[in-house]
Parts: structure tokens; sequence; C-alpha cells
């Protein structure tokens, strides 16, 4: 059954020559080995894009924070957030950028409310210099 | 010549089937006719998006500004700043949304880095709440 | 009562001296008269995206599109929608870029979704070659 | 010397009564302690955007790519890029999201061009799904 769904279907599209030749030195730039390659990437891109205004579809994503982790209990107060979480927070990576200031990064998979909800409850902490959130697929449905 | 940059050129894309039927959903929520319109669309966004780094191709924009015409000298101050790029400003667009509040499309041509420009000074100004800027084409080689 | 809403109210704000000096380099830059004003535009920044997610809150809006006017039937189609929303388009701007190139701007008023169902009305339809979409505020509550 | 850089600077900010309560309630929302920090956050904010464009400024970020792990040669590619971009590429960590997607994160230091680079050669893979790019700061000089 599964095997049926990746079945490779192939389909005609017609586009303007001018175009056409835009979208091939624009996909050899982007690295993309051909034109479905490339097609397949705009059209998953697309959907993944849609996915975020459904609040019932799981998605995962990264919560990148850099932090001063001299600030008193920052640490600590993240590794407890990350317990409470458990089950969303997949991973979590450090970097020791420097004397300072550390890196950390949190792997997520949840519905896209509750990926909003943890971002803004470490994004807000004393010591947080910058967050940044980027949200991505299972890869379920998506071959 | 320019009649055969607009010819049709007809090429395969392979696609898994379970992708296919989910962007034929999508593509019919989103108002395409057919596969080929909905992939020249998004190609065009791929190659407008990345014109958006190149500073010397030409695009067009708007920015829009909502204020409160009640401050003084703002409004006379954005007309002059309008002369003042005359030639980049295309036309300006001015609603009364309220007693208070006025809402003003500027549509703009020119290099990406003029554009910034433009947005940089009048978002600023004293008295505008709210500022965007959204770029697009001049639609010049693209089909 | 609208008077008092509107009344200045002065509180201290505490900053590290080398961000305060990054963050007066900014503003200058960026056209901001003074301090307060950036930080005002900041505020209401925020307070605008966090509205966008907000269904039931009054929004104003752009579409801008390019397409090719000698599309048979959008120019038509394009006046049958907009008088379909009327009430929601409160204006529309219209751009002779070139011998076969438009662009034409929406000016719009409603609700997130109704804002984003519009969008995607238009957006897809055979001929437009781009289409953007800035969300802005009515100013109302927005000091 | 950094000593007095860090140094607390106390200034005053006005704002409208109206706008500072809808700011009050936001900042709650978004889980800031009070004012000083939610616009400290606001100014970094604007400030690591602003770096973005700048191409001589060190970066961090985070390049979320999920694929397909059935895909011949995908893995060991990757780890062959991973290595020419050593010094670039900081850590790695990989996630079996189920019997067939992977996610892997990439934590990256570099200049802003190097790091779209990076992200161009390895979203374009064959197999790869999704990518997702997300910058940030290395922290240095933002207090």
């Amino acid at each position: 059954m599964e095997e049926k769904e990746n079945d490779l279907i192939r389909f005609g599209v017609s586009m303007e020559r001018k175009l056409l030749c835009r979208f091939d030195r624009w996909l050899t730039q982007a690295g993309y080995p051909n034109r479905s390659e490339a097609i397949r990437a705009l059209v998953r891109d697309s959907l993944v894009e849609a996915a975020w205004f459904e609040d019932d579809l799981e998605m995962t994503g990264t919560i990148t924070l850099v932090y001063d982790h001299h600030q008193r209990d920052l640490d600590s107060w993240l590794t407890q957030v990350q317990h409470q979480w458990e089950g969303t927070i997949l991973a979590t990576t450090h970097i020791h950028l420097d004397h300072h200031n550390c890196l950390e990064v949190l792997i997520i998979r949840g519905k896209p409310l509750d990926i909003r909800s943890l971002y803004g409850t470490v994004r807000g902490a004393k010591g947080v210099k910058h967050g940044q959130l980027a949200l991505s697929t299972t890869g379920e449905g998506l071959p």
C-alpha cells in the first residue's frame, strides 16, 4: 500500500521558454539535480508552510537560544522547563560560544500551538539574548 | 523574438503519488486552475525572492503606512519626501480610516537598496504608527 | 476619556551601556527621532504581528498583484471579484508598468481570515505573475 | 572596561497610557518578567535582524533538515559536506523520527554569505524533504 503511494507519477508541465530558462539557472545555483527535484521541493515547502496554520497536524521544529550562562539560575531553569516538556522536546544540543555566551538548540515535535507556547516560555527568560523558531515537518505523508 | 521567448515548452515532472495528491488538494484550495499554473507561480515566487538579494535588478514594491493625521506636519513632510523620490514613487493612494487614522500606500519601482532606504526614511517618521514593505516584480523577463 | 488614554506615561528602562550605544546607532540609521519613538514603534510592531493570529480583530492590508493585461478576461474578472468583496476592498490603484505588465494594489480592511481568503482568490488567477500580501493595522487602539 | 560596557544605564521612555497597557498585557503573555526585559529583547531582535544584511559580521544559525534515510548515499554525502565545512559547522544533532524519516540539525557559525551558501548546498540534495534556516547571534557585543 505504502509502496503504491510512493509510486512515481509522471505528468507534463508547460512553461514559457524564458521562464524555464531562468528556472533552470536558479535550480542549478540552488543545488537541485534536476527540474523534478526542484519542483518537488517547492511543492513540499508550500505544504509545510500551509500546515503551520492547521492546529491539529504534528510538526517538528527547532528553538535556538543564545544566552549568557553567567545569568544566575538560567541553566537550571532551562533544564527544568525541558523536563516539563518531555515528550515534546526530543533532544537538546549545547554549544559554548565563548566565555560568556551559550547557544542551545531544542529539537521539538508537537502541534503548532504547543510549539509556539514552549517558544514563548523560553524566549522570555531573563538572560536569553536571542531566540529563533524554525518549523519543519515530521516527514510523514510527505514523500 | 519575444514571441519565441513566450513559446510554451512542455516537460515531464515525476512526483510520488501521495505528494501529487496533496499538491492537487493544495492547488485547488489556493485557487490555481491546474498544475502547470501552480508550478509556474511557485517558480516565479522563487525567482522574485532571489532577486531581492541582487542589488542591480529593478523591482516594484508597496510601502503601507498607517499614521495619525493629527500629527503636526506629517502630511506635508510625507508629500515633500515623495517629491524628492519622484521617479521612484509611481503613485500614492490615501485612505481615511477614521477620524484619526490614515492609511497611505506608496507604489514604488527601483533597486532593492533604494526601496529599503526610502522605507527606512518614512517608517521612522514621528506619527507613523505602523509600516510594511512588500516587494514584487516589474514583470519584465518573467513570463 | 480618549484624552486620558492618550496621556503620556513616563517610565524608566535599564539597558547595558553597550546595548544602548548600539541601539542609539540603529535608531538613528532607521530614522527615528529619539529612543521613545523607536521603542514605541517596536512595541506597536509586536502588537500588530500578534494580532495576525487573532481571528476576531480587524486589520488593514494591501494585496499587490503584477499581471499581464493581455491575459484575456483577467481585468474584468478582477473587477468582478472586487465588487463581490465590496466593503472589504477600500480602494484599488492601477499602474501600467509597461506594454505588457500591470501592477494593481488592493487596499483591504477585514478579519485576517477574510483577508487571506481574498488573497488566495486573486493570487491564483490565470495571468497573475506575482502576488504579495502586507498586513497592517486599522490604527484603532494603537496610539 | 568590559565591566563598564555592561553598566546599566537608566533612561526614561514616554508611552501613551493605552499603548502601555496593551504592551504590559503582551509582555506578560510573552513571558517577560518586566518592561525593561521586554524592551531589551525587542532591541536585540532588531540588531540581530539588521546584522543579517551586513556581510562582514559573524553570526550563528541552525539548519534543520528532514530527509529519508533510505535515500542512497545521502547520509555519507552529508557527513562529507560537514567535513568540508569544518570550522563553520560547530555541531550536528541527529534524530530518528520514524522508520523512514530523519531530522538533522547543523549548528553553524560564520558570515551570512557562507551560512546561506552552506544552506543552499545541503537544501538541494536529493532525498532532503524540507530545510529551514534560522539565524541568531554569537552574543558578542550584545549584552
